[in-house]
C-alpha cells in the first residue's frame, strides 16, 4: 500500500509567459487586458460560488462529503484476494482512474512482481476493441480477476456490452454463484440497468452520486474505488482536493489559482486567437493527467449555445503532448507553425526518483557536459529551455509547478482543473456540465446495429447513403 | 514469428464527407474547388517525382533499395537469445517502430507467456523521465536485455545519456565485454559519436541512410530491426509499401490516395479554416499510427517560412483521437464547439479476432439490441454513426479503410501518409524535410545543463529572466 504521505506544498501557477511583456501584445496579454480578465473572473467566481451554495455543483463539495471508510474496506478485502482488477467503463468512467494510476503507481506496474506490487494488476478496458478484447480474454483467469464496471446510466453501450462479456465468462468458469464476488458495480443510487442487475445478482455496489458528471467523478468511488483497490492513498487525493478547495475560496486571480488558469485560456482563446491548448508536462507519469483534462476542457467547455440560448460554438481544443519526448515530434509546429496556441506545462520539482548519468565517453565533446548529471536535471533544463524557446518565438505558455507526484498534490491538481473548468464554463457563457452533442451519433448506433425503436432512423440513413455520391480512391 | 500475409487488398479513402453536398459549402468542397484542387495537387506530384528522380526523396525508395535479409539475420539471433528488447531513441526513432508493435503484436503483449510472444518483450524508452527510467532498471536483468540505440547523428542528448546509463548497467553487471552482445546500434553511416562507439567498442550496427529523416525512416533498420526482433513480417512491411507506391504512380487525385489526401487536407486548412485534423482510428491498434502521424504531419508542415522565402507560419494541428473511446471525451468538441477541425477516421473492414456479445439481460429493453452481436460489429457502426452525426452537423470528415491490420496493409498505410505528407509540403510550398524551429530549444538546453561553449547564451538567459517581471499564483 502507497505510504501515507501529506500534502508537501502548493501547487503554483506560473503566467509569466502568457504576458505582453513576455511575447508581445498580439499573442500576449497587457496589464489593462489581464484587468478586465480580472473583472469578469470575479463574476465567474461569484457565479460559481452561488451555483455551488445552492447545492447545484455537488462535485465541489466531493473533499468533505466523500468517506473513505467503506472503500478503503471493500478494497483492503480486494487487494488481498485478487491478481487482477479489469475496470469497465468508458470516459469519465475510465480517464480518472487511469490519470491516478499513471500518477501515483510506478511504470511498467502490472509487469512487476505481486511481492512489489502488493495489490492486483490493472487493467481499463475503455473500448470495445475486439482485438483488444479476446486479448484480455486470453490473460486473465477469472478465478483472480475482479471487475468494476462502471456507469451512472447503465444504458452505455460499449460498458454494458464488456459487462455482458465478462458475466459470461464467470458464469462460465466459475458458475453464477461467483458473480457477487467477481463483480462490482459503481453506478446510480437507484435507477437504470446497472443498478437492476446489481439488484438481481445480489452484487457489491457503490454510487455515483446525483449531479456529478462522469468527468468530475474522480474523486467519487469511480475513480476511488478501483484506486484503493491498486494501492493508492485515497484520504491523501481528497486531502488534496481539500487544501486546494481553500486556495481557491477568493474571486482574485492572484491567489485563486483555478480562477487564473479559467480566466487566462479563456482570454487566450477568445481575445487572442489561440484555439489550442496544448497540456505538456514533463513526466510521463502525468501523461494521464493530461488525457483526462482533455475531456474535462473538451467537453465542459465544446458547445454550440450558450446558456442564454446564443449560438456561440465555443471551446478550446486541448492537445496532449510529453516532454521532453514530443520536443522531438510537435515542438516544430508549435515553435513556426500557426500562431494558434497556448501550453500549458506542467512541471515537478521533485522526482520521486532520479538516476544519475555515468562518467562515460567523457572525451566527447558532445557528451561530457551530461556525464554526472541527473536525468531529473536534464528533464527540468529541457522544460525551462523550451519554455524560454516558446516565449522568444511569441508563442504564449504558462507552467503549472508540482512540488512532486504524490497523493496530495494529485489532489489537488485534478481539484484545481476541475474547478477552472467550472469559471471557464461561467466565462465562455456555456453549461459545462452538460454534453448535448453526443446524442445524435448514440441515436445513429442504435440504428445501424437495428435496436427496436429506431427503425424509422436507420431508413432514413439508408436513403440518405443511397442519395449520396460517394468518394472513394 | 508472424505469419506472412499478403497484402489482402487495397487501402481505400473515401472522403464524401468533405465535399459540400454532404457537409455544405461554408464547409465542405464544391465540385469546382476540387477541380481547383487538383490542378495544384497535379504540380505537388510533378515537384515530388522530379524531386524524387533527383535522388533527393530515398525514403520513397525504401521498399526497393531497403533489403531485409541482413536484418532478418541479426533479428532470428536475438529473437532466441533475448527475454527484453529495450529501443533507446525519441521521436522518428521511437514513433515509428511503436506504431508497428501496437499494429501487429496482441495487446498486452508484454504480460504475454515467453511461450505465447516467442520473441522478447519491447520497451520503448523515449523520454528522460528520472522516475520511469529508475522503474525500468529496476524490472529488466541486463543478462536478458538487448538495448537497441538510435540516433542518426548520435547527438541526441535524450538518447545518448540513456544509451550512458544501459553501457553503465551494462559493464557494471556483466563486463565491459558484455557489450557486444547487449548493444546493438542505428546510426550514420561514418559520421557523429554513435558511430565512434560502435568502432570503439566493436559494437554490431545498422545503417539510416542519408537523407532519409527520423520521421521517414520507419521502413529502414530504424523501425525494421527492433521490429524483426518481435517478431513482425518485415518483408510483408516493404511489399505492401510497394504496392502503395504504384497506387501513388499518377498525378490524379482519382487514382492516388495519397495525393487525395494531401490536396483533401491543405484545402481543409487553408480554405476553411480547419486548422485542426483530428486523426481518429477506430481500432486501438491504430493508435500508435496516430502518434506516428502526428509527428510526420506537424515537423514536416509546421514551418515559419516557405521555400521561397515568405513568411507563412504554416501547419495544421494533429490531434489524436480512439473510437469509440473519445466519443465519450473529445466527440461533444468536435460536433459542437469551432468549426475548425477535419475528422480523418480509421476503420478496419475485418478484425483479426472478434467476440460475440453473450445474449443475457435479453429481458431489459437497453441492452437486448446488443445480444448476438459481435464486438467488431457495434465498434464499426460506431464509427459509422460518428461519422454520420458529423457529417450532419457540417463537421467535415474521411475515412482511411482498411481490409484487415496486417504487416501488408500496414505498410501501405504507412508510405500513403508519408507521401501525402511530402505532397502537402509542395501544395504549402513548405520544405517538409527539415526541422528548423527545434534549435534554439537545444541551445538554450546546452546553455542550462552548462555545456562549454554556452555560456554567453547562459548569461543572457540568466540576465533576462531577472528582468522579467514574473507572475505566479
Amino acid at each position: 500500500m502507497a505510504a501515507k504521505k501529506n500534502v508537501v506544498g502548493g501547487i503554483k501557477l506560473d503566467y509569466t509567459n502568457m504576458m505582453s511583456d513576455a511575447v508581445g501584445a498580439k499573442d500576449g496579454l497587457t496589464a489593462n487586458q489581464l484587468k478586465s480578465g480580472e473583472k469578469q473572473a470575479a463574476g465567474a467566481f461569484a457565479s460559481v460560488s452561488a451555483q455551488r451554495k445552492a447545492g447545484k455543483l455537488p462535485f465541489m463539495d466531493l473533499p468533505y462529503t466523500m468517506s473513505a471508510g467503506p472503500i478503503e474496506k471493500y478494497a483492503a478485502g480486494a487487494r488481498r484476494k485478487f491478481e487482477n482488477l479489469v475496470v469497465l467503463g468508458i470516459g469519465g468512467s475510465a480517464l480518472g482512474m487511469t490519470a491516478l494510476q499513471t500518477a501515483l503507481n510506478p511504470a511498467h506496474y502490472n509487469l512487476l512482481d505481486a511481492s512489489k506490487r502488493r495489490a492486483p494488476r490493472l487493467f481499463v478496458e475503455d473500448n470495445v476493441d475486439p482485438e483488444r478484447i479476446a486479448a484480455m480474454l486470453d490473460l486473465l483467469d477469472p478465478k483472480k480477476t475482479l471487475f468494476n464496471v462502471i456507469t451512472k446510466s447503465g444504458g452505455t453501450a460499449e460498458t454494458m456490452s464488456a459487462l455482458m462479456i465478462a458475466r459470461d465468462m464467470i458464469v462460465k468458469k466459475l458458475g453464477k454463484s461467483a458473480l457477487k464476488e467477481h463483480l462490482v458495480a459503481t453506478t446510480d443510487i437507484k435507477q437504470g440497468n446497472l443498478r437492476a442487475i446489481v439488484d438481481r445478482e445480489g452484487l457489491s455496489s457503490f454510487v455515483v452520486p446525483d449531479g456529478v458528471g462522469g468527468r468530475f467523478s474522480v474523486l467519487t468511488a469511480v475513480g476511488l474505488l478501483p484506486a484503493a483497490i491498486v494501492g493508492i492513498d485515497i484520504r491523501g487525493l481528497l486531502s488534496g482536493a481539500a487544501a486546494m478547495d481553500k486556495r481557491c475560496s477568493s474571486g482574485s486571480i492572484s491567489s485563486n489559482p483555478a480562477l487564473a488558469g479559467a480566466v487566462l485560456h479563456f482570454l487566450m482563446d477568445t481575445a487572442k486567437g489561440k484555439n489550442i491548448q496544448v497540456m505538456m508536462p514533463y513526466a510521463n507519469a502525468l501523461g494521464g493527467v493530461a488525457d483526462w483534462f482533455a475531456q474535462l476542457w473538451a467537453e465542459s467547455l465544446g458547445k454550440k449555445h450558450s446558456t442564454d440560448g446564443r449560438t456561440v460554438c465555443a471551446g478550446q481544443t486541448p492537445v496532449k503532448a510529453i516532454g521532453a519526448t514530443d520536443q522531438h515530434s510537435q515542438l516544430q509546429l508549435y515553435m513556426e507553425g500557426p500562431a494558434d496556441k497556448a501550453v500549458t506545462f506542467m512541471r515537478v520539482e521533485k522526482f520521486r526518483r532520479t538516476v544519475k548519468i555515468p562518467k562515460v565517453y567523457a572525451d566527447m565533446p558532445g557528451l561530457a557536459y551530461l556525464a554526472g548529471r541527473g536525468m531529473d536535471e536534464l528533464l527540468n533544463a529541457e522544460q525551462k529551455a523550451t519554455e524560454l524557446a516558446l516565449a522568444a518565438a511569441r508563442r504564449p505558455n504558462c507552467s503549472i509547478i508540482l512540488p512532486e507526484i504524490n497523493a496530495g498534490s494529485v489532489g489537488q491538481l485534478l481539484y484545481m482543473l476541475e474547478i477552472q473548468t467550472a469559471y471557464a464554463g461561467a466565462l465562455y457563457g456555456v453549461n459545462a456540465f452538460d454534453q448535448p452533442g453526443v446524442e445524435s451519433g448514440k441515436v445513429s448506433t442504435y440504428a445501424l446495429m437495428g435496436r427496436p425503436g429506431y427503425e424509422k432512423q436507420r431508413a432514413e440513413i439508408e436513403k440518405a447513403a443511397k442519395a449520396m455520391k460517394r468518394r472513394v480512391v
